[in-house]
Formats: C-alpha cells, structure tokens, sequence
C-alpha cells in the first residue's frame, strides 16, 4: 500500500494531520479490514516512546498503547475501519484515492474518522515534544470493528484491560460529533439500546369460520399498543426519555382468507441512564402477561446507557474549543450507539469529540479540510489542560 | 373424452346416477375449464324437453335451460368446474378417473359437486317420466367458475336473467351441504363477505431518532384493536354475529433500527342479514378516523348475505329428506359463500343441498356411492312435493 498523491488546489504543502488523513484514508479498510493503519499509527507511537500491545481477536486488529507509568490515565479511543463506499461511480473522487479540493477533504473515512485518528496522534507527537515529561498517562485503543458487528473489538479490549486492572480515567472517542461547525457538539453519554423478537401464538384457521381459530394479530393488538403507548420514564438533564419502537411486525399467510398462525414483531428500546435492561425486560413481560399471550421473546442487549457528568474532563474539553475556534460546546447524548459504551464500563469518563458528521456513511464523505488541523489543535489543548 | 371403466367391487352395474356421476368426473374440468360437462347435461336435458340456452362470458362456459311455461320456477343450479387435484401422486386413484372402491366413490368432484349434478339430471329424468304434465316450470342455473374468480359464471346469468325479468322463485344449490350423514344438514342462507386492504402512512425514520419518524405501527395498532373488539351485531335467528378479522399484516424494512413508513393490513368481514356493506364500510371509517390515521382503503364486495326462511322450498326438502333417509336436515347458515348469493339477488328462496362435505378441495376427495343414490331420490322427492 502506497500513499495517494492528494490533488490541492491552493497550496503544495500539507499539514502533517492531513498528511497522516490521507495516509490513513488511502487504505481500503472496509469492516473488519484494518490494511496497514494500525501499523502506521504503531510505529509513530513508539517512536515517541509508546508501549504499544497488539491484542487481535479473531479476523480484528486492535492495539493498546500508553506513555507514562502513573497519574490519570486520558485514553484517545478510536476505529481504523470504514463503512462500505457504496456505489464507487457515483462518488467524485475514487472513495479510496482521497483528495482535498476547494479546501474540502473527499474520501471514506474523512470523518468517521481516520481524519480524527490523524489529528489524535498529531496532537500527541506535539504534546510530547514540548512535555517529554508530561504529568499522567497517555493511551490510545483502537480497534478495526466498530462499524461491524463489535464483538471481537474495543469490548474485548475492555475486557482485557479490566482483567488486569488497568486504570482508564478519561477518554476521548474521536467520534464526528459536531453537528454545524467543529466543536459545537460533543457527545457526553449515548442512550442504550436492546431489542427484542417477539412471535405470537395464535391458531391458525379460515376466516369463515372464526370460532376455530385464534387470531394472533388481534390477540397482540392490545399488548402492542399498550407497549406504544406506556410512557417508560422521564428522562433527566442528560437523556431524553426511554423510547420504544416496533420496527418489523408480520403475520398472514399472503391469503385474505386465512386467520395466521403466528405473528412476529420486532422492537427495539433506546433508553436512558434512568432505567436498565433487567426493568424494562420486566416491564414488557409483565404487559404482555397482563394481555394473556402465548408469546416467545429473543432480547438483544445492544449496550448500555452512558453518562459523563460536567466535570474535569468536559472543562478541559471544553475550553481547548472555545480556545481554538471560539465557540462553546454542548452537551448531547442523542444518536446511535458508539463504542464508548464499552469504554464507559471501566467507570471511565467518555467523551465524543469528533469533526462534522453530516456526510458520514455516505456517498462523497467529506469534511472541511482545514477542521482537521484545528481538531489537532483541540487534542493537544485538552493534552495541555490536563497534562501540562 | 371417452368415459373411464370404473373398478367396482360389489357389482358390474351401475346405478344412473353413479354411471353419469363417474362420467361426469373423468372430465378434467378444472375452473374455467368444462371439459365437455354441460354439454352431456344439455344433450339428457333437450331429450326431456329443456330449452337450453348457452350463456358463455369470457373463459366461462354457462348455460340456462327450462322446462314448463307458468307457475313456480324451481331451478336446480351448480358448477361443472373443480379445484386443482394437487399433487396426483398422492391420490389413492387418478383424481379424474374415478373409482368405487369398497363402496365408496373417488375422484375430484365426487362430492363438489359433480355427484349432485348427476343426481339432479337422473332425478328430473324420472320425475318427468312420472309426470310428463308436471305443475310449475323446472329449470338449471350451470357455470363453469364456481371455484374461481366468479366473475363470468352464475353472476353474469342473473344479471341476464334479471334483465329480462325472468322469476325463479325457489332454487336448490347442489353445493356439499351434509356434515356427517347425507341430508343432516341444508344450507338455507350465506353470510354476506368484504375484504378492505387498509394502507397506514407514517413517516419513515431511525429508531434513535423517534422524533423525526411516525410510526405506523404505532399509530394503527389501537385502531386494529378497536376493530377486533367492536361487537358489529348480534346476529339474529339463523346468523352468527358478524365476525371481524385480520388476515395479513405487514410492516418494516427487515432492518430492526428503522422505523418503517407505512403499515398494510388486510381484513375481512363475514357478516350476517343484520348489517350491510355500506353500514360496516361506514363504521370501520369512523374508527379509522377516530384515531386520526393517515390511510387508504380498497374494498371489495365478495357478496351479500342471503337468507332463506323456512316455507314452503324448505318444507319439500325437509319432507324429502326425511321420506328417503329417515332423519330430519338442521337449518345452517354457516360456512364461506356460494353461487347462492347471486341467485338471491333475484328474490328468489335459496337452498343449499349436496353430499357430505368432509373432503372437498382435498386429496381423495370422496363420498358413499350409494349416498348419490339416496340424492337422486331426495331431489326427485323435492319436485314430487312441489310439482307433483
């Protein structure tokens, strides 16, 4: 694998972040591929006095590093992997072949997020050559699964980690959290999410004679609205309230004259730091009891709820932005699942801090090239007002 | 077509009936097909001084013959289509070379409802050989689509009929009435059947974003519930309550984090003498309405309900019925539609009357030879009583 020659259009010289971005960005590191990433960011690592351990697990590359013996451990957590391109033709530069026109950075991985991952070891180098002697410890985790199916990635770093009692105080996902311009957002919790599938028993038969059979869609009707209709919490000053939906719901055997046997629906629960699984799995249980179903559920623990209260990590955060590009944060735990859930179960303050995430997952990635040298200058801030 | 040689067991000759009934079923007459059916019919019918008149529409083969010019008209109606054999592998005989074996008469259409075509030729055959001069005029209503679409068989000859103000005052459908012993049970009504296929629109979204999405499923589920636990009547003296039922519903993209756009449903109502099409179509608006859903509904009419009360068509049956096999018929509206509820258009009195009922659309469809016997004599009592 060979770097790309980026096109730009201003200016012949690159900033070492964007450098690294599109040394990083040229490799086709589709889910659960890494090509090479990890490697390069290994070797700038120990080159600056990183203990680096490489812990695979299964086809996942994934690596812990660290500086410093003692102090708070600030861990810089991240993926090398990217979602697929989708159809190549209809992006306008090769998603793989990264270039920057107009001041815009094109290609896979621009924010979701080998450009963060550039910026965090930039950051890191700078920091460590002005503090050879920093106070506390610097860590990064990175794993090559986080876009796939996260089994063999950060939680199995995480649990390794755990078995030995490694101390991760706080951590930085290099997530793209910001929303308008780089910094308004970051994310300092994620909701949890579990799922569940549900069949209905009923009894099959012919609608003319109704008596004989037992309809599952009717029999289920009621629990369904009850369960769309139950308010499951409040939320709090962090978490909007508990949110259910039914996302798949089938029965009928395609004849309009067949009462079906079964009926499946499947659900999904994205909840606060209010509540946790085993309450809301009772919950549903009892409110399907109470309808007097012949019912099977499969639950799927998607992950945990979050939470990273205003504190010293967020402070540090939060004035490395106002610093760098003058505007103020907020604090926000709506969205998806991320990996700091995993993170956050080593009672690790977690926090999403990434560049724009408009384009993520889509045709034509893109960022602000210049973002991603301020993103830099974020990462050494927050270094800065822990460490410094 | 040439007639097979059925195997029969007992003895080498075989009654009228069952020779015109075996004759009857080696016609592969699958809907729309006739195989030649009502011409055999025709050809008996002219000889005893029917005027036949061909009423094909379509793919469908039909024909209305009559004989007599004043009083009562009684007509004997039926279909010459069957239902496919499935697989004829799994036949104890070829499904149309019909066999009596041990007595008992295989083969598609021995009791749905060749065998009571048969019965109803050989039965005004002796009829009229008893009494040239009969009272009243008898007639025949026959169609080739009875197990399929219904759209160019019995309903587009009332329509003809009816055009030319032609009266049938009573009718014996030879539909498979009898349950567990020939003549136990006479049809002497249908309840009336409609179909909706109800489209809900929400607004697709993720499941982490429930705020930005409308859930169909969600916002239908009361309203289906409603629609399950509505009492629509109480049905009367010879209906059951009119029955509701969902027979598919369908939702969801398969992915389980997203909420979907739009919900189907389909649903159909049996229903009795007490409601109509336009009351229940305006109820299950209301209630749709009333959860202030986003929808569209196609309806389709299957048909009215009909109902015969007892008189004087089913005091002749009774009186058959009882005279040749001893047991006195219940009167039953049970059960899915039949040509029945087009003939009732006319105003005129419908019965339906047949064979044992337990293996029709079945693998080895079959009944008693000897019960085709006993039907001849029942449908030959029937104009004795009303004619003779």
């Amino acid at each position: 694998m060979t770097q790309q020659s980026p096109t730009t259009d201003s200016h012949n010289t690159l900033t070492p972040t964007l450098e690294l971005a599109i040394d990083l960005m040229s490799r086709a590191s589709v889910t659960p591929e890494d090509a090479g990433c990890q490697e390069t960011m290994i070797k700038r690592l120990e080159k600056i006095g990183f203990t680096v351990e490489k812990m695979p697990f299964g086809d996942v590359k994934n690596f812990y590093a660290k500086r410093g013996n003692d102090g708070p451990n600030l861990c810089f957590a991240g993926h090398t992997d990217v979602v697929p391109t989708g159809p190549e033709a209809e992006w306008k530069v090769p998603p793989f072949e990264p270039q920057i026109i107009d001041g815009i950075l094109y290609g896979r991985g621009a924010a979701d997020m080998k450009g963060s991952l550039a910026s965090m070891i930039i950051a890191v180098e700078r920091f460590i050559d002005n503090n050879p002697n920093h106070k506390g410890q610097i860590s990064f985790l990175i794993t090559s699964d986080e876009e796939g199916p996260f089994v063999d990635g950060t939680t199995r770093v995480v649990d390794t980690l755990m078995a030995r009692n490694e101390k991760v105080d706080w951590c930085i996902v290099g997530e793209p959290s910001s929303t308008n311009t780089l910094g308004d957002i970051i994310k300092n919790g994620r909701r949890g999410s579990f799922s569940g599938d549900l069949t209905v028993f009923g009894k099959q038969g012919h609608v003319a004679y109704p008596h004989l059979a037992k309809n599952p869609i009717h029999l289920a009707s009621p629990a369904i609205t009850e369960l769309s209709e139950t308010v499951w919490d409040q939320g709090n000053d962090f978490f909007p309230p508990t949110s259910f939906q039914v996302s798949n719901i089938n029965a009928g055997t395609g004849a309009t004259n067949v009462v079906p046997g079964t009926l499946n629906a499947q659900f999904n629960f994205r909840f606060s730091s209010e509540l946790d699984f085993d309450s809301l799995k009772e919950k549903v249980i009892s409110i399907l009891d109470k309808h007097e179903l012949n019912y099977e559920v499969d639950w799927t623990y998607n992950g945990l709820p979050f939470l990273t209260r205003p504190g010293e990590l967020v402070d540090a955060i939060t004035k490395a932005i106002e610093k760098t590009v003058d505007i103020t944060p907020t604090l926000s735990t709506s969205g998806g699942t991320s990996d700091g859930r995993f993170i956050a179960k080593m009672g690790t303050q977690v926090v999403e801090l990434g560049p724009i995430n408009a384009t993520i997952h889509q045709i034509n990635e893109h960022i602000e090239a210049n973002s991603l040298n301020q993103l830099t200058s974020i990462y050494e801030g927050v270094l800065e007002n822990l460490f410094g």
